[in-house]
């Protein structure tokens, strides 16, 4: 899809039936990643995200039973994005591309910051992002650093990495620092074995990236912690999206950069 | 008290039967809003918070039955604040010292950032703050804006105004700014009357501020908020602190100054 297609019309291809990772998409809207909870899992969804804002920047929370967001007026939460995931019993059990047959009256859908936010912050200030360059998907695990539980929720932080050149470090913190909602500044800085990464070369999700000679391992909080939360806590229900198929707002970029 | 007493000190004063507002008290040390509800309500004041950070900033949020905060250690949200108010259905029915005998197990308390750590920032910056000079609570107003309701909870914006050197409103609002967690940046300078408030010198809460020639009415989102916003929406039963009765954190106002 073109980069300078419109929000609502990338909604609605994917609404029509295109399946394929949003990256660059309606390039300089807010993508955000979707977690969807039963009623009487939101509190507990909603108090995660409160103690655990670094990786789970909530942008919006919808009423029980909505089907859209203020982030995107007139949009579907059950259709407009290209592809889904659905978890029962903390299983995946499904990757569907419409949940309009799965949707009942009690979800309560949590949009959350992502990192393409920040990346396209980053290359605009002259950080090389090395994902993009390879054509990869960021690199993203598992650390040994756990969240603060919240209810039934409980999970370790997960981290995307980005290799920095190491003269461009400083500025990389700065430029994403100031972009609190979208996970904000780094959570680590090199020594990935002291956030219990034995090897940098087996993410345990996304694409192994390559570094440059003189990069410098960069870890920022990603919105795949609250995915991990499920994973480990195991509600009887719940629809995300799938990895890197994400929604589409209204929102742009430059909304959640401070001043 | 003295105001080089320390948090844990105060905490201790007050819990032991001392009754006065905590301006001033234990300075430095982060004094914050209460608000506690029935777990049935306390989706939807998270939610409320969550969709209206500017008057409603979360700086914690227990457990259902827990009575201290990560923020101290060691306190008794039951205790710990000088004076107390009880609500039911909306109405203030109490406002006792101690507020044991009501503690259920099914209460959450909702921590709340408040301005008292801005006017500190202000005053260091150099900005007089007229409330201070004056020895008087701040003046306080409910707005024509209504707040982006969530659940059974709605009800209007209440801001809070401080007379500011019209030269000096542009540093006003940047050091605030950088303080997101207690209030941020003010929502609106001058013009009292499209806020909806009619004669700045009979406040809705607290107490009218005497402007000096040359200022400028500065409004702040107020943590008074909530209390507006339980008044309107009638839960069956809260507890919140009494208006400058705050309860004190070991968290510093520099922890919620952004660099």
């Amino acid at each position: 899809m073109s980069t300078t297609t419109t929000a609502g019309e990338a909604r609605a291809r994917y609404r029509d039936g295109l399946v394929a990772p949003t990256s660059g998409a309606a390039r300089g809207h807010t993508q955000a990643n979707l977690v969807v909870l039963p009623a009487d899992w939101a509190f507990d969804m909603l108090l995660f995200g409160q103690r655990n804002p670094r990786p789970v920047p909530l942008l919006d929370v919808t009423d029980p039973g909505a089907t859209s967001t203020v982030l995107a007026p007139g949009s579907d939460l059950r259709t407009d994005l290209p592809r889904y995931r659905v978890w029962r019993d903390g299983e995946l059990v499904d990757e569907p591309t419409d949940v309009t047959d799965l949707w009942r009256d009690d979800l309560v859908s949590f949009l959350i910051g992502c990192s393409f936010s920040f990346e396209r912050a980053l290359l605009e200030a002259g950080v090389p992002v090395r994902n993009i360059e390879q054509g990869r998907n960021v690199s993203m695990y598992r650390t040994n650093r756990d969240c603060r539980p919240a209810g039934r929720l409980s999970g370790p932080l997960v981290v995307s990495m980005r290799p920095v050149p190491a003269a461009l470090v400083p500025l990389a913190v700065q430029v994403t620092a100031r972009m609190p909602q979208v996970h904000g500044a780094p959570v680590h800085v090199g020594s990935p074995e002291s956030l219990g990464i034995d090897d940098l070369d087996a993410p345990d999700y996304g694409e192994a990236v390559q570094a440059a000679p003189g990069d410098v391992p960069v870890f920022w909080a990603c919105g795949v912690t609250p995915q991990a939360a499920l994973m480990a806590s195991r509600p009887p229900f719940a629809i995300t999206h799938a990895p890197g198929h994400m929604f589409i707002t209204d929102a742009t970029d430059a909304d959640y950069r401070e001043p």
